[in-house]
């Protein structure tokens, strides 16, 4: 048996190749499913079926893409109208070497979730693993409140049966293959071990403690997840079948003068640069997205209809991002540039720079009741769990539309939990005529390192 | 949390690299241990312990080379002289990142046998991870016949307490990392998947479906289990630590001539084609082992007190093939020939052939009752499973102590389940002398695919 | 300067990629042309323009390929229809970066053949280098023969004037870069060294030796080359275009059974091992051509228009033998077979042997005058040079059409230099109902290096 | 044959791996000399002779760790006392393969300098390749300063000799191997382009239009080049064979807490990040030296006796960094930065940035005759060509001995070609008190691009 997960950095997201024989399958396959072309060729196998959890909506599905490269059929669950593939019913079995592979409808994330459980022939009748989706992750469960709050409750309530009556009651020994790990925005608390089983979930993921179906569905109702505007392009794409790509784009190289020409032409320019660097020198009205923050915030800011141009540290870093994006459906990179911001300032072309604020100095200005506005970007919940006392609170993806809520005469000074997304929000307030902002350096952890108290 | 398997092919032997925050263990390393350091660098963490599951007799443990490389410490059980490292005591603990190691005595394969129980501090008190080393495997339990025929029954009684007195109870929930997976020497019945549970093994494993003690030592007694020779040398050098490699040996490209030269002086030939390859020109005197059975049969054939030399199929199969001796402790590999088989009878030097037998003109002659020795080398278990009639058993390892039984003046017919263990039959015959031997093409597989019958 | 000689191992192709600051160009660049863009990123460069040095008969270019990649613009000499790109005059001049090429009409070895002149600009005005296509070779100058005997000595005329009054005029000190090295079947005597310049060939090239004229037409039209058959299809293709690829295809696995059938449906098959595996046990009918001699021989002996199907040693060489094939315009493999010749006799499938025969024991039997047709089948050239006493003469390339001229009733044994084309040879009588045929170990490498003598 | 040309970035050396049959020579090797052994390895070759041009003064040479590696024999030239490896003579002959080498001593860059001409016997009895070492480069003649200024006339007729009698007399079609490309601070004049030959040179190279000896000799006296205080230390190793390495270190992983606590130890910090970047948030009293600046500049600033410490951009460059130091004999490498700059300041520890002004900016301040010192921090030569009106000139190299040019109490603007000097420069002075220190971002290269005027 063969058995790999594969996860797509950033997104947090778990696809999975399993083989037997020289039958494979694979499950949530990404856009660029070379990857699983490949361990098929190495392990000398054929893909025979391609399974989906749900219609994603946080990424682009690579169903069709890898089945136009290997032939495997698609499967996925009733309820939402797929304009490609087969759809599956509860129960429906599948075999492949010496496995078997069953379809459950587990609802409750979306309403035609679908998981699957494996079985190992050779070792017996019972499931060894389940592929649950969006249903339940290592340390947390899937969001109940895409289809909005009145629809919430009930999904909560499908959930709590998926995962009770039909994912728990498989076996405590049961491997769990979830579809996200750390870090995805489908989640708020799933743990930083990939590693589990329902056995271990069952007693310590903290929903899973509400065994009463009252309490889980208050428990699922007080969350607060953030909704990326970009999911309403996910799930279109996810529904109708996204583009095919072949093979991941070359994006063309400019020089400064060629690129300076592309953004007075209207293309918006994303800067992976870390922020020390980004604050350095940087071309004015560039977004600032640190490499690993693409494929969680190019979604709230970067457009699907203009030309987006790269700035990158290293050209080595190109075909991360360039992966980072299409898995987002963003075709529409038109190239990066040549030389990077060192071949800008080169050409005497026009520089920003960025002020940092040690958070030391901050401290010491707080006490002196120093001018500000003090902004923190971070995530609700994060901002329930303590901030610095005298800051307003404006979620990093909401801040585009609430500029009216930040002065723009005063000092803005902004922090997140690591400088990254107070970056991001620094360049946002900067393209927007905002001269005097400033990024918190190292932000809340350095804060707390400092030993410096917060409030709730 | 970074947790890999690294797995030593042949061998079937399972190491674990598990990191959390910025440090990680290894458990059960192997002697080229670059891997480990590999990761750690890659990872950004610094191995902090390596932790020993039981003095190994298949392979030699890589712990004294991975502290000269990263400085870490080394742990092992009580109850053997161990010449390095440290020793441990049921229940102790350790921590790294955010985990938790608990050691465990679980004697029962070995008397120092030990195995270590892995908690997540981040999602709970509980075990998640239990390394049982030679103890319990997916699909089979350790051998207990390593003492001889009368320690065999106590150590079965004890391996009976550890498993299900100490491992079973930490949870089914809880993921089984054994030491080996399928192909090992040091189990029989071990289950292709890698990937299992408590759980599922409780349920599953045919060993402990024997919950009786009574039961489960009959059982275990009742295993009829090869016993290679350099497994005397594998304790040996796990108990003293064995000599330091620094990395993988060079070995030296010898011209024909040379190799014929270091042929006369008296070293040994291995030729790690595949049998169709061998059986077509081969060097007079040399042992057929396909690569992928050297982890098995050198152990059984090859000196240590005599320089190896080796034929490839492929330049690029050298590191395989120094890999393999070199974790069984050969360090004696002189060198390989340059330009393989070819650069050999391109020189007109004396090359052997090889009678390959269809199954369909076995069966035939089997028929016409046709004068043969019909020689079956595959395990006592295999052949108790079912074999061709009027064949002779004698296990391939045990071949070359056993020629008083094979006739000199008849024709010898060799089969195993392929043609690759018979192919190594047939070279040990050659070299004593035999000049009619035949390999059966495909062997018992391709006997059983023609829909010819066999005997118990 | 970025400078890189990609060499297409088998071909002896060589294709040329210059770089100057961010622009680059490419020589006659190969079908599977991501080799090209791959460096073009690497080395951050746009690559502006594809120059071709004449109508391949050897390969497929791939230049539309690289354009279809890149954007990049095709150029190539005047004299035959090609339906794309752009045509050239003696004398145009091409900037990138600091570097000029300038453009030569250099017919001889075809009529629209150019050369191309490469200038850098930061040191001086002479020439630095030379890319003669097949005008000249390091050793050896361009076959005159592909248009046939009569218009031969045109061509050698037309190469004469081309060699001594356009290129070597350039300068000693010019470093030379042609379009093949040692092996390539568009030259006889190519030196096994890539590397020269236009002084040293002047010194040393056999054909340059031959200062005068009429010499030099004599030394050409003497010139004894085979033409392999699909040399048409590769003019006719780089002529009109070849078929775009997109990517390396992906063959399918084939299980025996189904390998089975399609050979039964009518596919072809060629099995890439050694002639010492092919010898141990194939597939009845299939061809052996060894993996490094698919580039000469697949072109004499596959057909276009059936399925191939492909035996290899090894897994990993799928790759190259699909690359192989795909240069030589064979898009129709329709798949291999999985698990290789050891997964046939598994399923105890026919399988067919072979005979070898050392040079001692063929000395002996020519000696004992035992009856045989002894069957030279290398290059006319090579038999000119020494053959054994008694042997007959029919190259490779050309036994499929004459086998009338070998008795089938008799012995028949085969030799070349390797015993590699002679497996071939071997192969091919088979397939036509030879059933007594014997493939001599070493060939004339082992003949000569046992001493034997040899007649002319 | 297979020859390939090791470019060490950076320090831009070139070695030579060249093979022939079975048979190799390498010249020149670095110290990190696993790349030879594994060319050698994978062409079936055994490395036979190691030839030094000449005792390096710029890296440490790799013979020592190469002979430990693989036994092949060290020579090099008389004049020097070497420790290890034999004396060559002039005009002494090995042969590899059909590959014949013969010794030339060639003085000049120094007194046992020796060339090699390389002669293919396969093609003709004329050499087709040199290796000049640091006698003759494309585009540039070595240094003749090294022993100081009334050594230097006597050793520029030495090389005038060398060239024009015993090199370029080898014959204009002659390839030219030497042991520098552009950017080495062994020639200040070496061409961007690799490859050459000897009749090239004979027309292109400026030092060889001196053709009259006194000519010659003035022209060399006039060259200025700078002589960084490693290059004793690297003499006096190449001397005496420098210790052995093994294999690359593996530095240690630093917590910031640990990086601090060595630095407060004494520990130097080397910062290989680019400048704006470091200019962003950067250590207190690092030292700012780019990556691809490590080569030639470490040499200048570096200690030898004290721990070195490394920040890094991405760790994937540590080694890189490592190699870069190893080569000029840093083997006291501690540790670098673990989570890089963003964990030093997420710690909460002190951050120093650092103040860029624009060539705009700039040129507006001057034409205001604001108060600053204008450093032009450049090569003589480049100073020579044309630099800033106003600015004073003090080379990198030589800065730190020539602070008291510098006043403390003014500001301080810095600039050489591109900032990155110029970073160097700043961190220097901020080392050293200074506070008010800005670098021009794109320096003199954007104050060209912005149009602004130059003095001479």
């Amino acid at each position: 048996m063969k058995f790999e997960r594969i996860k797509s950095e950033g997104l947090a997201h778990l696809s999975y190749f399993i083989g037997s024989e020289d039958e494979a399958i694979v499950i949530d396959p990404r856009r660029d499913c070379q990857v699983y072309a490949e361990l098929a060729r190495r392990e000398g196998m054929n893909i025979k079926y391609i399974f989906e959890t749900h219609r994603n909506e946080d990424y682009i599905i690579g169903s069709l893409e890898l089945k136009k490269l290997t032939g495997a059929e698609i499967y996925h669950g009733h309820g939402v109208n797929f304009k490609y593939g087969n759809y599956l019913n509860e129960g429906k079995e599948f075999d492949f070497g010496s496995m078997k592979l069953m379809a459950l409808h587990t609802p409750g994330h979306t309403d035609e979730s679908m998981s699957y459980a494996l079985t190992d022939l050779d070792t017996g009748k019972e499931p060894v693993m389940v592929f649950t989706g969006d249903a339940l992750f290592v340390g947390d469960t899937g969001r109940t409140d895409l289809y909005g709050p009145e629809e919430a409750p009930r999904l909560a309530a499908n959930l709590y049966d998926s995962i009770f009556n039909k994912i728990l009651p498989l076996g405590d020994g049961v491997i769990l293959c979830p579809a996200h790990g750390a870090g995805s925005v489908c989640g708020g608390a799933i743990a930083k071990r990939d590693y589990s089983t329902l056995g271990l979930e069952r007693i310590q993921n903290p929903a899973l403690q509400k065994t009463k179906k009252e309490e889980f569905i208050k428990f699922k109702l007080e969350e607060q997840l953030e909704f990326p505007p970009y999911f309403m392009k996910m799930e279109q794409y996810n529904l109708q079948g996204p583009p095919l790509l072949q093979d991941l784009p070359v994006p063309k190289l400019f020089s400064p003068e060629e690129f300076r020409v592309e953004m007075e032409k209207g293309a918006v320019v994303v800067d992976t640069r870390m922020p020390h660097s980004f604050g350095g020198a940087h071309i004015r009205n560039s977004y600032s997205i640190w490499l690993g923050g693409v494929p969680s915030f190019a979604g709230w800011l970067l457009p699907y209809n203009k030309p987006i141009l790269v700035v990158l540290e290293e050209k080595e870093h190109l075909e991360t991002a360039a992966r980072y994006l299409i898995r987002l459906g963003y075709d529409n990179i038109a190239g990066f540039l040549k030389g990077g911001i060192a071949a800008w300032y080169m050409k005497a072309l026009p520089v920003d720079g960025f002020n940092f604020i040690s958070v030391h100095d901050l401290k010491n200005e707080l006490e002196k009741h120093e001018e500000m506005t003090l902004l923190d970007v971070r995530k609700k919940k994060e901002w329930a769990e303590g901030h610095i006392q005298g800051a307003k609170h404006i979620y990093i993806g909401e801040l585009e539309e609430n500029l009216d809520q930040v002065p723009k005469d005063s000092r803005v000074i902004v922090y997140c939990d690591s400088s990254r997304r107070s970056s991001i929000a620094a360049s946002i307030l900067k393209k927007h005529g905002y001269n005097n902002v400033y990024n918190v350096l190292g932000s809340m952890t350095a804060w707390k390192n400092a030993g410096y108290g917060t409030v709730k």
